[in-house]
C-alpha cells in the first residue's frame, strides 16, 4: 500500500479512500492486512489523479470516467461518446435561438453527432450566458472557433486511430479530458502575449 | 428583489445568498425591507451565473475574478493578467524535463509572458500527468495545440482592443473564461465527428 502510494503520488490515506471508494480495484489479498497491487494499479491511481488533479473533475465524474473506460464492450467512438455524454450534465433549456444557431454551425461544418446532442445543448447555453452579458458570439467567432477546434480535434483521433480498440478507450479518455487544460492553458499563454503585445 | 432574481433567472434565495457573501453589490435602501436594484445588478448576477454555471469556478474563484473585474486602476492587460493568474492555483513543482519542454515551446513561439508565468507551470504539471499514463505530448502536439489556441486567442484580443478600457476588464473575463467551454464543446463535437468518420 504504501508503495503505491509512493509509485502514484498520493498519500496513503487517499489511496485507502479510492480504494474504499471503488475508484481502485482490491488488490490480491496475500494476508489479513496485506495486499499485493500490480502495474495496473499504479496507472490506475495516476489516471484517476490525472482526471481529479488536471482535468479538475470531481469524484463522481471521475466514476462515471472509469465506467466507461472499464466497459470493454464498446467501439472506442462509443467509449468516447460515453465518457464525453457523462461529463456533460443536465442543465436549464436553452434558448431556441441559441440552439438554432448551434444547429446551423454544425450544419455548415457537415459534423455528424450523436443525437440528441448534450454537446450541442451546453454550447446553446453557453451562447445563452454570452448573449446575457451583451457579447454575443456570432457565427463568424463560433467559425473560427470551430476552425481551431477541428484542427486539434482531427490531430486526436488520427493519434487514437492507431492504438488498439481496447487502449483506445482510456486513450479517449486521456486525450479528450487531460489535453484540454493544455489547450486553455495555451490559450491563455498565447493571451497574455497577444495582450502585451497590444500594449 | 424578486424582479432582480427574475431578471437574471436565479432563485430569490440564491440572490440572497451572493448579496451576503458579498459578490453582488447591496442595493440602494428605499425603505426598512426593500432595496432599489439596477440593470448594472443584473448584469453582475449574469456574470456570476455563467462564471459558476457555465465556466464551472467556484465561488472563491468567481470572487477572485470580481475583484479584478472591479479594480479601475489597471490596464486591460494587468487585469487580464490577475484574473488569468488568480485561476491557476499552486501545484505540485513540475519536472525540471517539463518545464524545460514548457520553456522551449515559449521560446519557439516567440511568446512574452509575466515570469514566473502560472499557466507554464500548470502546463509543466499536465504534461507531466500525461508522461505518467504514457501518453507523453511531444513537440509536435504542443506545436498543433498551439496553432489552434494561438489562433483564437489572437482574435479574442483583437476584438478586445476595439473596447475602452473599463469595459476591458470585463470582456477579459468574458472572453477568456466563458469561451473557453465553447473552445473545449466544439473540440468534443469535432471529435465524434472525427470519429465517426473513423468508425
Amino acid at each position: 500500500m504504501s508503495e503505491l502510494a509512493a509509485a502514484s503520488g498520493l498519500p496513503v490515506a487517499t489511496v485507502k479512500y479510492y480504494l474504499r471508494e471503488g475508484l481502485l480495484p482490491a488488490g490480491e489479498a496475500t494476508g489479513a492486512t496485506r495486499a499485493r497491487y500490480g502495474e495496473e494499479h499504479v496507472r490506475r491511481l495516476r489516471l484517476v489523479r490525472a482526471l481529479t488533479e488536471v482535468a479538475g473533475l470531481r469524484l463522481e465524474a471521475v466514476r462515471a470516467v472509469l465506467a466507461a473506460v472499464d466497459d470493454e464492450d464498446r467501439s472506442f467512438h462509443d467509449a468516447m461518446g460515453s465518457v464525453h455524454h457523462r461529463l456533460t450534465g443536465p442543465g436549464a433549456e436553452p434558448s431556441p435561438g441559441a440552439v438554432a444557431q448551434v444547429a446551423a454551425l454544425v450544419e455548415r461544418r457537415g459534423w455528424h453527432l450523436y443525437e440528441p446532442n448534450p454537446h450541442a445543448l451546453a454550447l446553446a447555453r453557453a451562447l445563452d450566458a454570452l448573449s446575457g452579458l451583451d457579447r454575443p458570439a456570432d457565427d463568424a467567432l463560433l467559425d473560427d472557433y470551430a476552425d481551431a477546434a477541428q484542427a486539434v480535434a482531427e490531430r486526436d483521433i488520427a493519434a487514437v486511430g492507431r492504438e488498439d480498440r481496447v487502449a483506445g478507450a482510456e486513450h479517449a479518455v486521456v486525450g479528450t479530458l487531460l489535453l484540454e487544460p493544455v489547450l486553455l492553458l495555451l490559450r491563455r499563454m498565447a493571451q497574455e502575449d497577444a495582450s502585451a503585445r497590444l500594449g
